[in-house]
């Protein structure tokens, strides 16, 4: 895909395994096949039973954890491992970087997060007043902190008391040296399957590309509002939360999951394929060719092409080794961002017209950008078709977003948004034909970024910003 | 693309330019588009017109001069870089990364070399015997060193002089201070060509992806057996070798050139297309679906799809995060580092009937793996389809491949090959299909690798093999 | 000095800087002049009134602080720095790197901490009774937490009150956006001074070296017990808890201090010389020349060669380039890691009956190695002298030291170590000596080290020790 | 020492072993001991009497070799290392770092230098009119070129045909896989030892406490003229060249070598003893106590001291902490450089007479500084005593010294050096006095720096000075 800050941005992913030799290798392996999910820090708690051995840093996955001397020390059969998303900024605090290590009742305790809490800032607040410090930024310290002080007895039973007092999203995979636990909100936003290993270990992953690569078996999802609790007599699971209907997270299968992943019962690059087709019943164009933004659009642009029955062409080439900065001549060159990842093919462009479908249009800054290499590479139209339904809303449940102001269907009419980025002709997905074509049965998803309908009230909004803890460079 | 050691390797990717304030920053951004090339070593040598400052390291593009602070010192107007292949075992003599920066008439000549002599050994024997020494293993040190003892005057005169001993693949950038000289040998094995700046500049490059990227336009190529001299007074050309016909790599279609680059007057994107739709006519299957290994079999498999109405599906998605080096538990992933950059999807190929469509195939173990990958995922038939013919012997001319030996198609029946990768069918495309698809013209292109036609001898092969000079990690 | 692990360790240093607008910079300068103090890590927090702006990372000031783009984003006119001890392992955990930030009242706190609490078992035992949360497994996070948990209102009133509650060796330095607050335990184990910066700004430091380097001037100790608060309107300074009799570490004076420091109104390297000249009283020795342990017992030795009118000489160099770890051949070297740092002077020796004078005795590994290097260098008696009593209890103060039964001392007669190490005779300072030495007043110091006498009781010894939260390589 | 800049530069180390199972290791370990000779890069090439192995890099000795992965691949039991000088400026050309390998007779040779020639350009201009290309700008490489283009056919002749050409001060160490050879130049300017290792192996170091270190015994010095071969066979040696006069340098006495190395029959502390006991008796002072200039004015100081009956003291505290660079507030601190390695005792030197003894001045800027913070710190009187005579004239021999402009005694009466740098008197050695203390016996050493009897005529004095070949950022 093209343009880091123009995308919705993965927030975090997740992996724990219990009963390997070599856990913390498989966690290594498995963040690796998440690494999408985030690549702004990675980490592994490991335990042998009686103490916690951790190693987290900012970096991608094989950067933090491609020694073996670094996995060594990362001793016992089990291992919690999480990645972290990447900040538009550069620069990020490392005391965010997960799974955050506490100390828990004479040992550690260590707990990886994926999602967002809505009562935050009020919740802090509250825990302040009680006298709780704060370390960092994350939600995750929240969820400690709520934990360390429950009135329960057992561990468990703690989380469980912890979690009927935050609001949102979150996944969550806890470890100590003798329990893991692994929990979904009740309304499911964020993903998470259960899997077996050949030799018997259970494994837990936010997307089953994690499963695939490690070789192990799919078992079945850890469902919204189920708490999993695997420790030396097995494995137990229980729903100690009310239920409330789910919503799991539409984006997901929009952009955010691996192709390769099978999410909530469904294959996600297939599904991604029926948003094409759908797109291309809602929003046909007369074309020459369709040409996908790679590579998030080329499973949709496939849908779109077949369903008209118009050819589908790599009319924009991705350049794979791309970095995150780059050094620019002062005489600035045009659309530089977009142009080091992708190229275009005036050979098959020149003269033609152009069907060019994009995964999502966050800002728009990009798709403009793209429409204009297109042009420039000789297509004489450029219609661009958007496998998703306009973004008028922020997410609050685990995705780093824009502001309101910043998405640009926000503000403007669909017909005002092509003219913008200077397409001929633009179209979205409705909100419906999207929902059918993900999943086919009734609407179990969080749309709130597309439809307004959240789903959660995000409680924070209210109430004065707070100040980051402090500002930290790694 | 899947794996390493079993594919043909770039040798190297050169660019100049001549005339821009920040020409070692244009070099930076040119080499970045030519990564895919060299992803060893870097290196840039510029001028002011007085001096040269050069900076050369190990490591890609990005890491050896992502920072301001590296390329500042590389002053001047005029510069010369270079990328150079990636070994198979990971080590390798820095004393290689070039360009190779020597003292010459009283300052200093870099020269930046894509290509292959085959009379190195000789040479360089008849030079040690005249006590020339060598200090690496490059073959560009003998080039130099015929130009430091040839007897003409000027650069440019020593330069063709030296150039009519060297015999094989040999295309070059030469810069020293007052002067950039490129050449083509006169068979032009390898491409290079001739752009312009916006502001006047003129560039060199190994392809058109470069210049696109840095907003230059292609003027021409430079053609075999020319010579071009850009100095203050402007940019003249000759030719003074004798005339011979020319021996393009057709490799460089099938393989090494970026899908966006236009070689020798034709889109190599739209040529692989063609590729793969020759091969559906002379390799028909009857299956479900086509699917490329990504992401080099993609154009071809397009064709190859389309000329037979099959629906083109993405069934192996490739991880673009996977680095140089894997910790692998000791108990083995079942092929493994296929693998970590390939993930089949079960849902889309379970029943199928598959072609797999892949750019060529060398040692034949990772078209093994993945069609064993293919298998587990569900597929009840895998058609092996390559868009190349059987590679029968190794290069000689500038690409790294494996010896005779190990090339799967030198010993073995094409039946047999298909037996040994687990295929039900396997199909190569023919060499008279395979010239009439990327050019349709006469075939002006070295097929060595294929045919067995070795346009130049290999004076080398009858003599002992050197050793290494040594071994040196960086 | 010599060994490692066969010294008593620094615990840390701490510098702040108030009103100056490189605040940032002057505490990095400071931190290097209190490198001895703590090698293991370092960090500072600055602030502009707004905000914190952190960065702490393992390693020596110079390799965390050397580049200027990780000053400049430490902005604002107020800053504290600490240096962090070396732990023998070479492993430590990052979450202990200093100083540790909190949120606290809406923004930020920071607070680093040189010393030791006695009852630091049973408050975090308690602390998480209640529901706090440990990150990480120093001491600060204590203080953090009762400060967090003080009823008071005022940030100074309720660090008094969480003071009032810890038990042991605390000199703290706290930073929030609009104060400064510096304290000293009342029997005030660890030295801070006061000092004043030409144009105004107030610093504090461990020791006056580090007032020397940024060229501010002394103004006078912090006393034991007194809370001295900086703010915008200036500096205040009051004692709120009870008086106790002063217990400053002899310590300091006899090996941490460096030489050049101005410690509680004595010279530093003339109090080493007072304690060797003691020494020659109380333990004259027949010799031909007296040879320091270097750089440690250089002063000493000095002043006891100076006392019995014996030549002093450098029979020991030492290599300063040493560095943390080295590569041993398989063969092992005799005395590797000695021998590494400090070579005998043969020439010199050959035939001297010699004294070799070192600061301190605590395992006596390191001694006994010197003994033999200097006898197979050729001396034919060596007098092992130590400008220290007999160490035979750890501290509980703030200092890194073996365990008792490491500790030669505590469970051998004196001529049994003289047997042990291999020197001729051995001698040591008596404690009256050593305080008469220092200071020459009454004994204000804390000396339970030699003594047994321990000012403040180890509440902790008597409980089950605590397994480390967790182990972190960073 | 003090101050990098205004001290004569080391210029190299060599260590060489042969015939131990773990020869590199060895001489990384011999490297280490000689890492005051030069701190700019480090290498060590080995061989197992078949290939060359070989890692070259910037850096200290600790920094390129500290890891068992580096060593390990450097394989067989005879290897040479080379540790380089450092730089003013901090840049400088990675090709320069030694040993210089080369391919020769179908094998490789590997050269390490300790030297200079002062006919390196004129060589190097006949070398490249006849076709030599040159990729560094060593002496060494003039070195390599000679012995390639030697007609005499086993490596021994060739290298001392070689040797009969080049002029100047040249002690090499040379490796092929079968043979190594040590050679000093006829006058002996820099020194080389021979030892032998317990188990048998030869060792080779620049200095005696090389060989200490890795428990070798010193046989004898490798004499001026003199080549020594060592292969399978055993250990040969002979004189080939017209035997000259010796000139040693005696600046290796007084400031290079290490003080615990024995250098040509001469213990080095004991002489620079003995330097300081003849300068206070050609030059005494009335003080109330001898200070030196730490580390190297020390055994100068001591001798000093002794000699008129003062107190020998440690006014001036040197921190081992200080790295290379260092970030200053932009309100510049006095003296800023010195300061942060050197801090004064006050209270010792408070209204106290002090001389002060340095090694040698050179630029003089140092002194001065020194001079100014001794005052500040409120010494009344402050002379200088330098134990050297004035340094008049570069060294064409293989040290790295200013332009004879910038030596301050070059242009300056001793009363005017005196007045700039401060002192209230100034006194240096005599000539004579200085060869009578390092040795007693006839004048057998170089003291050009100090006479101006150059005992080789640097040639290439006359000539316009080369431009560097380029410039090149590690």
């Amino acid at each position: 895909m093209a343009g880091g800050a123009d995308r919705f941005q993965h927030e975090c992913g997740l992996v724990g395994v219990w009963g390997h030799p070599e856990a913390s290798t498989l966690a290594y392996l498995g963040l690796h096949a998440l690494q999408h999910r985030g690549q702004e820090g990675a980490g592994i708690v490991a335990s042998d039973g009686r103490q916690l051995y951790a190693h987290r840093a900012r970096g991608l996955v094989q950067e933090v954890f491609g020694r073996r001397e670094t996995l060594l020390p990362l001793k016992g059969d089990r291992a919690v491992g999480h990645v972290r998303y990447s900040t538009a900024g550069g620069t990020a605090d490392v005391a965010n970087v997960q799974p955050l290590v506490a100390r828990f009742a004479g040992s550690g305790l260590a707990v990886a997060h994926n999602g967002n809490l809505v009562n935050a800032v009020s919740l802090r607040a509250e825990l302040e007043a009680e006298g709780a410090i704060f370390q960092a930024s994350s939600d995750t310290e929240i969820v400690v902190h709520l934990v360390a002080r429950s009135k329960q007895r057992t561990l468990v039973n703690r989380v469980v008391d912890a979690l009927t007092r935050v609001k949102g999203a979150w996944t969550l995979l806890l470890l100590t040296p003798t329990q893991m636990v692994a929990v979904r909100d009740p309304m499911g936003f964020r993903p998470l399957v259960l899997g077996r290993h050949p030799g018997g270990a259970w494994i837990f992953a936010s997307e089953t590309c994690a499963l695939d690569l490690i070789e192990a078996s799919y078992v079945r999802d850890v469902e919204p509002g189920e708490v999993v609790v695997v420790e030396q007599g097995g494995l137990t699971a229980f729903r100690p939360f009310p239920k409330q209907p789910p919503q799991q997270c539409v984006f997901e299968y929009l952009y955010f999951a691996r192709p390769d992943t099978r999410l909530w019962g469904r294959d996600v690059y297939l599904a991604r394929q029926r948003l094409g087709e759908r797109l291309a019943k809602e929003q046909p164009a007369e074309a020459d060719m369709v040409v996908p933004v790679p590579d998030s659009g080329v499973a949709a642009a496939l849908g779109y092409a077949r369903a008209l029955g118009l050819p589908f062409e790599l009319g924009l080439v991705r350049n794979h080794y791309v970095g995150r900065s780059f050094i620019e001549p002062s005489q600035q060159i045009r659309d530089f961002g977009v142009k080091l990842k992708l190229n275009p093919q005036p050979e098959l462009l020149r003269g033609k017209r152009v069907v060019v479908v994009d995964d999502s249009l966050v800002r728009g800054t990009t798709c403009r950008k793209i429409v204009g290499i297109l042009r420039r590479a000789g297509a004489v139209e450029v219609h661009l078709r958007i496998a998703a339904p306009p973004t008028t809303g922020p997410c609050y449940y685990g995705i780093d977003t824009p502001t309101r102001e910043e998405l640009i269907a926000s503000r403007n009419e669909i017909a005002e948004i092509g003219r913008w980025v200077g397409a001929d002709s633009i179209g979205y997905l409705s909100i419906e034909g999207m929902h059918q074509s993900v999943h086919g049965a009734e609407p179990a998803f969080c749309d709130a970024c597309f439809s307004g309908r959240y789903p959660v009230l995000h409680e924070d909004l209210e109430r004065r910003p707070q100040l980051p803890l402090f500002t930290e460079r790694a």
